[in-house]
């Protein structure tokens, strides 16, 4: 717990359990996205289908999380830092929801990928490379949640500018396959299109680490410089 | 107000005081996305700097009245409809921020259209479109926070898959122009850049009408189909 202030260790509980949700759901997430990167890779459509089905379960562990929040704050009041690991929780199940999301994305982008009889056999090998990056910042995140940890918190912000970098190459990269031979078109937008998903991941896990700040600190870092959270966190 | 359990007039007028700011954030968010797109379809690169440069207004209104919400849970223990209030502007805030983020991007793509010596002259008649319905959706989840209105919210839900559906539509006349002139390929990227920011400006004022279901009647309908919604707001 980040504060001590409350006495009921009924509340105690209910707090430590919307934690452990909270990282049940973003291991959910992130086996999600491992999926469905080994989806597109293989090109196994059975497994796109199950990646797909399965986004239910992420938005229905965000509807539940968020229920159990709402009654915390109603019954519980909570003050200072229960009441900031309870908004921190709250935003960062709508992140993780999204990151469900644009895992649904890949698998969906890998089945037009899987079905379209490609002129191009592509490697992904920077796209498994960019997903390695992002899939890392999910884990820190989670780790900087579940731990308090502000250390992880701000080398996830800075990963973000790499994942961000990593895409620029790869749209790069697609630019010149494109203009080469334009029948690849149709299917280098589709890999675009992946990539953009994945600097997206990397987007949603950069906001729950400056939550975590947020919960820490008391000090809202959404919209400050790299440079600054790391002495935010240094202090 | 939702409820009327609270008898502080003092309470009241803070709730009236945030949500009043939320509708101004709008407004200055939905004027962000007007300009970006004027500013792009005419080329008026000053007009695109302005846009960047204000986005952090947005960022500001954003951390003001998260921390207005903090401070209303923390003293006034709001319960049942004035909590949901609370609650839905907590995520509506951060839609809105997001769809500020999508003006910053519009307008960076419109600098990197305008500074390129371009081999096609877009006409922007598709783009102009599809921004003309995301913001109507965008005004329409506003006035639906505002009057509580779940008829809009429903319009706003039910609207997202024509936007959805304009996005494909300006996919589709990108790939045949990139094919037949693979020069064009870069200026298409960018101007589907620009598609793609309007499609997620849908998606977030959609975002925005489903908390507003949520705060009249009780019910998370983020994750249901557009036929459900519009019968919950229909009983």
């Amino acid at each position: 717990m980040v504060s001590t202030e409350h006495t009921s260790k009924q509340f105690d509980a209910e707090l430590e359990a919307v934690r452990a949700r909270v990282l049940q759901m973003g291991g959910l997430v992130e086996s999600q996205i491992r999926l469905a990167i080994e989806a597109l890779v293989s090109g196994d459509v059975p497994l796109m289908n199950r990646i797909i089905n399965d986004d239910h379960r992420v938005n229905a562990m965000e509807v539940e999380i968020d229920e159990s929040c709402n009654q915390i704050i109603a019954r519980r009041q909570p003050a200072a830092g229960d009441l900031r690991m309870v908004m921190t929780v709250i935003k960062t199940i709508t992140d993780l929801e999204r990151i469900g999301d644009e895992a649904e994305k890949i698998a969906r982008m890998g089945k037009l990928l899987a079905q379209r009889n490609s002129l191009i056999l592509p490697r992904y090998t920077e796209i498994k490379h960019a997903a390695e990056l992002a899939l890392d910042m999910l884990r820190k995140s989670l780790d900087a949640f579940a731990r308090l940890d502000l250390a992880y918190a701000a080398q996830v912000v800075r990963q973000d500018e790499l994942v961000d970098e990593e895409f620029r190459t790869i749209m790069r990269y697609l630019i010149t396959f494109m203009m080469e031979d334009p029948r690849t078109i149709s299917t280098a937008l589709e890999i675009l299109f992946v990539a953009k998903a994945i600097e997206r991941i990397g987007d949603h896990a950069k906001n729950m680490s400056e939550y975590v700040v947020y919960m820490v600190k008391g000090k809202d870092v959404r919209h400050v410089t790299v440079e600054e959270i790391e002495r935010e966190v240094l202090e």
